[in-house]
């Protein structure tokens, strides 16, 4: 047991306006806590970093309660059962779950996923086999209805759910082209994942390329930013194309009202859709999904790249990793 | 035959910027046509005034090819065969089709539809039973799914569609509220038509209006405006709302780009769906909708009402009305 010990966590401080700052949270200790019954002590390893925290720390109505002042700032992790008072879970199991930005977490063990080391690293099951990875699989296949011969374009596609869209798209028989920053994400999606075409939004006009790459227009748009880049990909629609709305990691620090998507009547003219989803309606079917990417994993089909930080002091600054777009895969921070 | 008559037409002369002026037509003159095999010639009875005229006007990619400058102005029309050299019509019979803004046509036989003035009248085929009837049936029921318990919510709510989708969303068991501009019109919806309740946009503060009348929030969203009335009912919606696109008055005669729907990550929040579609799809099935429709004309529980002006001449500013709001129910111009 490690109840004597520290327990360092970052709680929310202040609502940030635009980019988060370290003076948003506070590092705080507090003494370990102990498992009540049904509930079960972790350690966690790895916090995994995602657009969506920058969503948490603001008020609103939103698909789940903001984090409040003061609240261990919520996060998704993967760590090592130092204690469990739940059948099922045991002492030395690894287990992924909703732990917060703190180094040990009590959790109710029907709120953990037992993860096996052995089959995939820790940090693939808080990407490919975690919420991006569900994230990827969902919104695509069942929002957006991917079928073979398809053209699916993704932005962000270099991130831990663009990178999963792509490739998924690939195996089931569509042309995948992934819109990314910089020439080496480009580089990493076509000649390591296998996307038939990159584009770089900071070197290249998106709507032009786009254009070029999808000669026939594009029949899935998964959406990770939203902007200019889903603007342009508006105009290139294919007739009933379907517009997955995943994220807009360009607006989540915007501090004014971002401008929309001024393009959206080429839904009218191509009959088209545009739709959202919150992955954590498909819990029931994350079963399904991990079975089959653990399939492509093992097969080699499905590849998967985590960038990992260290150090639960670097969280603020990691943070920011993602919203200057600087991570290539799945961002997570190692803590133990 | 009236070949000896003269045709009087307004033909594309300039494409618009901003709103359609008198000079960007020109009325012209030439001898009524013959029909050729296969082909009836018509005299146009009444001109139908569309919000979708604005956009035929304009060069660009659309779902139709643009009105080609020196052409007739499409429209659409119901008239009289006078001459027929086609199996199926006769001289005499009544139909509808696109015969552009000219006193006579000659069109083919297979794009033309009987009507029956014994059954309604002939303004009603090019509004209820027309098009804007069309619109409303398979946008409510096909694209927004509508079913009893919803509760549907739909702008330009006293024009040619909206006044048909309101009263469809009742006889289907849902709750209607309308959006519409001035009192006069909010009364019409509420006391004549049936609504729920109407939202005059012009002196309410529509998204607070739509959360007192949509207390459970918003199932379908049929909107025909465009603009800051989508935004609002963007952030009003129910959990799985339908978002259905039918058109955008609010900015057709825009000369900047307009903004878009700056709300429209309440997509993804309520898991919602936004969708474009265009009338011209369902071809093979408006027999269907209007056996259904003409039911209900038939049983009063669908009220239709036409805006009717005269005179040729007085096409530019009559299509004016539409985008001034002016008109209550669908705007038609007489001119035979």
């Amino acid at each position: 047991m490690a109840t004597a010990a520290v327990n360092r966590q970052y709680r929310l401080a202040a609502r940030p306006v635009g980019l988060p700052e370290e003076g948003d949270w506070d590092l705080t200790e507090e003494p370990v806590g102990e498992p009540g019954d049904g509930e079960v002590l972790v350690q966690v390893q790895y916090v995994s970093l995602d657009p969506a925290m920058r969503g948490w720390m603001s008020e609103g109505r939103s698909y789940i309660a903001p984090v409040a002042i003061g609240e261990v700032m919520r996060a998704g992790g993967v760590g090592r059962v130092l204690a469990s008072r739940a059948g099922g879970v045991a002492e030395g199991d690894h287990v992924s779950g909703i732990f917060g930005v703190q180094e040990y977490a009590v959790a109710p063990a029907d709120g953990v996923f037992k993860v096996d080391p052995q089959l995939a690293s820790l940090p693939t099951y808080l990407g490919t086999l975690g919420m991006p990875g569900m994230t990827a699989y969902f919104g695509l296949l069942d929002i957006g209805a991917a079928h073979a011969g398809d053209t699916v374009v993704v932005s962000g596609a270099a991130g831990a759910v663009g990178q999963v869209v792509g490739q998924i798209a690939r195996i089931k028989g569509c042309r995948a082209v992934g819109i990314a920053g910089g020439a080496a994400k480009c580089a990493y999606l076509v000649d390591e994942l296998g996307f038939d075409a990159a584009v770089d939004y900071k070197s290249e006009d998106v709507r032009r390329a786009l254009r070029g790459h999808c000669p026939d227009g594009i029949d899935v748009y998964f959406d990770n930013v939203g902007g200019e880049i889903l603007d342009a990909a508006l105009t290139g629609l294919a007739r009933g194309a379907r517009v997955v709305i995943c994220g807009a990691i360009s607006q989540y620090n915007a501090t004014q009202a971002p401008s929309g998507p001024a393009n959206y009547m080429s839904l009218l003219v191509n009959r088209a859709r545009m739709e959202g989803f919150v992955v954590f309606d498909y819990a029931t079917r994350y079963g399904e999904a991990a079975r089959e990417m653990g399939g492509w994993l093992a097969s080699g089909q499905l590849k998967t790249r985590e960038d990992v930080a260290e150090g639960l002091e670097n969280f603020p600054e990691t943070l920011l990793r993602l919203f200057r777009g600087e991570n290539i895969g799945k961002l997570v921070l190692k803590i133990a």
